[in-house]
């Protein structure tokens, strides 16, 4: 480390200007991964500062997961991915003005891997599309045809459906495509079954058109069917790929009981594909709707597997409920970012798309392996794991007499922050606590930082 | 008509009934076009309800198009399949290619000039956005605080509005936003009043959840507000700005008497201000909501302002509401592209914004300018010009036996694409056909093409 001296300016606390320049240093690669930091005491002497400014700066670079501290031993600066430090600090430093606590490691799911996004070559397309002249127009009310021509090529390939373009429906969001969906059902079809746990932002959109709620019991082995007859609804909405939040997959007799119970009833069932891409012991399974898109409405997005912000879903409509759909909304403009759908567009036509998707899936895998491998280790029988075949966060089952709050509570005092799976849940309540962890924007430094921090503080 | 005997149930209102049995029937062919309905007491009598029932019912078919008033002689059915005609028009582009006949102007509005759109500056800063942590993240459920608080300032500075940031909420549409406002008004607030004509897009939003509609009769002058008081619905949607689609702009009188309504009728007056920016002769007016926004709900977007297919809206609500909209949309992930809402919020925040409507305001007054004159001199008295003042579009009252449909056949046979205003009109019509010319994204060599072309397919 270069010996430097430090000239205060006036116009920002000490502390401040410390803490700035050891971080334009971790950044420059000035000090480099795993030195040491000279010790508070030295440091406060030779600035001649107080201990605790010295501590002050030091303690907002942890926070910031620049460096992290080894109790007696002192301060120790961590790896960066050269992407991630770059904003950190904004959104950072605005959460730790506000709570007293610095979240160290936050196992947040619904969030992308920021380092291996294909960040050149998006902003290239988007920066083309703006220069097309239907850019600069209202763009298609059900979504621009070649988006979702591309979307029909992958979901044939991936997905083994047959899909005709025509049939597809952009929207923005899950959400938002099931409430314009659900004006079209909800005369017909007044009552919907849901999974008991199952997706709660799903259940909110049914809300908004008041559908009766039925459930369908789904443990960490699978769903329960043996009430289905017994139903009311002639709607079922169902993950069947990649359960949400148990993460099991739904077996193919499952699958063609399902189908043949719509055929029965003349209903319809809701498959949610919404993280399908992201299978790591097999190949992804093909949808439901491939055995037979008859009676299924299929809905996929490019949140979990792009990028959330994007506001990018889109749904599949058999025939019938497609005319009763464009005839309902016929006059409604998209909710869509008409410039998002043109880059997509390009994206996925110029092979991007595929290559990202293989890229990801590699490296989630390498993740979850990580994440998995440290929880055993230091949690043995302590814990049980669920999900860990696919999907971008596992659950963690606690052999504790602590609640689900509790664990979240004292994990968060420790230094982390971790999620609850009480809002998926209905009335099928598990014994013990489940707690999700999502891996997929951290590095593996701080995923082995995370889980040492759980240990720590749950004391299992 | 086939005489049926109604069975009225119990679970929803008589009128409502009745109704959608005509609905049904015109919708079925039951009832053919141009055949008269029963006189309304002649159907009071016979189904034992009351005159006013049938009117209620008869008036909700009149607002939505299913048939038409002809004063003493009664209400005749309408030729349903405006669909068709709509669709042709908006589809053109496929169209275009299949017919022979190439369209050399097209009149188009709802699309902005692309010669001046500030493309560097954005790309600059849509590519900075990329580099975010958050951009990784899903977004805030109401939308990111940074854009609403520059729009906050913008509200202020511009339209004389005093909007809390926390009182934004932004959307990806006027539809969108309001389908989901709908949902916490439609139970205190069955009915909704709507100008005629008036933006048709707005009624279909509140279609979606079955409001009655009223309506205020606009003219060229001005609306008329008479019969406000003997109005049932204590919610009205207006644009008091620029009506739409006139031009006109509410006196303040009459926006006085607005507000005194809405705090007598304990109701909200919808303001969709959806393209105030662009007043040639004044200084855009101040918004309603400036005088007082205790009872208004204000809608703004940046459709017309900047770029439709960003789909960036936003509403202002009261305080009352806006509590109820929050618990309600809690767990609703905002249907907004984050990265648009980051980089408009950059946007504004370094000035850019109003340096843009600024620069815009003199592109479009020169182009309005043009357009006007040119169609003044090739045209002399065959027509009338409507709201010049402002907008990105005017309405040109054709003093002929010609119909609509027979001028814009006309134009397009002649190589000009020009659009119909018949869309806006509920029972409100004109005597003479009014056409709608938009000339934002047209050059000057391109309207004086358009209106040269037009002069020989009227041959007026």
């Amino acid at each position: 480390m270069k010996n430097t001296i430090f000239a205060f300016k006036n116009d920002s606390p000490k502390y401040k200007q410390i803490y700035e320049q050891f971080k334009s240093f971790i950044e420059q690669g000035d000090i480099l991964a795993d030195e040491q930091l000279p010790p508070i005491r030295h440091l406060a002497d030779s600035l001649q500062v107080s201990r605790n400014t010295t501590l002050m700066a030091y303690d907002q670079l942890v926070a910031e997961g620049y460096i992290r501290g080894e109790g007696r031993k002192g301060y120790f600066v961590n790896e960066l991915e050269p992407l991630v430090f770059q904003e950190a600090l904004k959104s950072h430093s605005k959460k730790q003005t506000e709570s007293a606590k610095p979240v160290r490691v936050d196992f947040r799911a619904g969030v992308v891997d920021q380092t291996h996004f294909p960040l050149s070559i998006w902003r290239r397309m988007s920066n083309q599309v703006l220069t097309f002249q239907k850019s600069f127009l209202y763009g298609e009310h059900f979504g621009e045809m070649c988006l979702r021509e591309q979307i029909s090529e992958y979901l044939l390939q991936s997905r083994g459906m047959k899909a005709d373009a025509n049939a597809i429906v952009i929207g923005s969001s899950t959400q938002q495509i099931l409430i314009y969906l659900g004006l079209i059902l909800k005369d017909d079809y007044p009552s919907i079954t849901v999974e008991d746990p199952g997706y709660d932002g799903a259940r909110n959109a049914f809300q908004f058109h008041h559908f009766m709620l039925e459930t369908l019991p789904v443990y960490e082995t699978g769903a329960d069917f043996s009430k289905l007859e017994q139903m009311e609804s002639r709607l079922i909405y169902v993950t069947p790929s990649h359960h949400s939040p148990y993460g099991v997959s739904m077996p193919i007799q499952q699958r063609q009981t399902l189908i043949q119970w719509a055929n029965q009833v003349q209903g319809y069932i809701i498959e949610d594909d919404y993280d399908s891409e992201f299978r790591y012991t097999q190949q992804p399974f093909p949808a439901l709707a491939s055995i037979d898109s008859a009676r299924v409405i299929y809905l996929g997005n490019f949140s979990k597997s792009f990028l959330p912000g994007l506001r990018l879903s889109y749904m599949v409509l058999p025939q019938p409920l497609l005319k009763r759909y464009k005839n309902q909304f016929l006059h409604f403009e998209s909710t869509t970012s008409l410039l998002s759908q043109l880059t997509m567009a390009k994206f996925m036509e110029e092979g991007e798309w595929n290559r990202h998707i293989k890229r990801m899936r590699l490296v989630y895998k390498r993740k979850m392996q990580h994440l998995v491998s440290l929880l055993k280790k230091q949690f043995e029988q302590n814990v049980s794991i669920i999900g860990e075949q696919s999907g971008l966060y596992i659950l963690v089952k606690v052999h504790t007499k602590h609640s689900e709050e509790q664990l979240i509570q004292r994990a968060y005092d420790g230094g982390v922050k971790v999620y609850p799976t009480s809002p998926y849940f209905i009335k099928n309540n598990t014994d013990q606590p489940l707690i999700k962890l999502g891996f997929s924007n951290l590095s593996f430094g701080e995923i082995q930082l995370g889980v040492n921090l759980l240990k720590k503080a749950w004391l299992l």
